[in-house]
């Protein structure tokens, strides 16, 4: 069987940002949610793989963003995974509204990783045999590496990861990095520009009462390049670029 | 007319905490969007009351919570004003699961500030002459006053609001401020136990930028006291006390 996953989400007001536009944190939500719905309708959840000791681990995720909604308005996300390879599934999402009209669209990178040995493990067999959707027109995959290097210098906030950041698994939510990072660019950004896209690759999990240093620095006038360390160990926990685009 | 607002909301994972449970700051979202859509019924929003330069406050919600919903389950909200005097509106919420079992229920009392002075003033008349909903049963009106003072001292944590912690009117959202004192009790009641109340009293507004103090204490074995207070005026931003129950 093969299963593509349509959700329907109406915007409700705590997913605005002070400009009363839809957040990218509350899409993303949206967009974990409805990929959930899909693993789940493959039988490649978070629960059927912790029963095989595997956990998912987002590596790349981009975004682009043509529109953005508004307050009472409803949108139609559609996921489906697009290719399995022996390391990688994945993933495209479509958000349209509801007459059609493209608001953006993602495509992500999945890997698996053993709970014992924490690290990142071959897909296990019963991932590499799902049925892809067939009549599909897949984004290109995603290369593994950035093209560029985090950020250095002197961090522009430190974060201690809170109760509310982590997920079942323990982990520190991809959705909560995304908001501390974006929080960094400057207040001119966030108050008269729109975000157009985001890539973010994530590099090593976090957890509970972590410290985090983000680093932000502007790249070009309508980039900014964002990276997330381990304030102890100085390890990457993930890198970003973010463009934006003039919108008032 | 008289309007009661029902909406029924599926758990999202993005709702649950660490435990998998709904998360109350999830919860109060949701209550906050059906009230906000109650109100547009009534003609009372934001946006009706910003073309007379009013304002809402919530200043005071106090929250029941008997059992916690899971992933997938959905939850019923029902919410309609209860009471309305020369300076408050009352508005009772009750969550149920879709059968009609009690989740969880509130009451919350809300003043008008006029947008130039800053400052309270007399609800309008045309909030004064809504209809209220006649086939209820509201609880007891909450008394303006709390009945214990802010914890004292060090503060366990100090935050500055971010960009996704602000709302339309740039102030800082009521729920960002509960995220923040749940996440300041110890971790053995973070992990082990629920929440079973929760009382909170609005004091000022805060903003972009601000820093402020959190400060909790355990007032018993099992309820604890928090304040928040600007770390520059050192005006009170909130006063609560949260009750929990061992669960595990």
């Amino acid at each position: 069987m093969t299963y593509i996953q349509t959700d329907t989400y109406r915007i409700r007001s705590a997913e605005l940002d002070a400009n009363g536009r839809l957040s990218v944190p509350a899409l993303m939500n949206m967009m974990q949610e409805s990929a959930n719905r899909n693993a789940l309708d493959y039988s490649i959840g978070i629960a059927d793989l912790a029963q095989h000791s595997f956990g998912w681990m987002l590596m790349r995720l981009r975004i682009s963003l043509y529109q953005y909604p508004l307050y009472g308005q409803s949108i139609r996300i559609t996921t489906y995974p697009t290719a399995v390879d022996k390391y990688f599934i994945y993933r495209d999402f479509n958000i349209m509204t509801e007459d059609g009209t493209q608001l953006a669209d993602a495509s992500s990178t999945w890997l698996t990783f053993s709970m014992e040995r924490r690290t990142m493990v071959p897909l296990p067999e019963f991932i590499r045999q799902i049925t892809l959707p067939t009549n599909i027109n897949p984004q290109l995959k995603l290369l593994p590496k950035p093209d560029f290097l985090p950020p250095d210098g002197e961090p522009a906030k430190s974060i201690d990861v809170g109760w509310f950041d982590i997920d079942q698994n323990q982990h520190t939510n991809n959705v909560a990095y995304v908001q501390w990072l974006l929080e960094t660019v400057n207040d001119t950004t966030l108050q008269m520009k729109q975000l157009s896209e985001l890539d973010v690759f994530f590099r090593t999990e976090s957890h509970w009462h972590d410290r985090l240093q983000i680093r932000s620095r502007p790249e070009s006038s309508e980039s900014w390049l964002h990276g997330i360390r381990h304030a102890t160990t100085g390890k990457d926990v993930l890198l970003a670029r973010s463009r934006w685009r003039g919108s008032f």
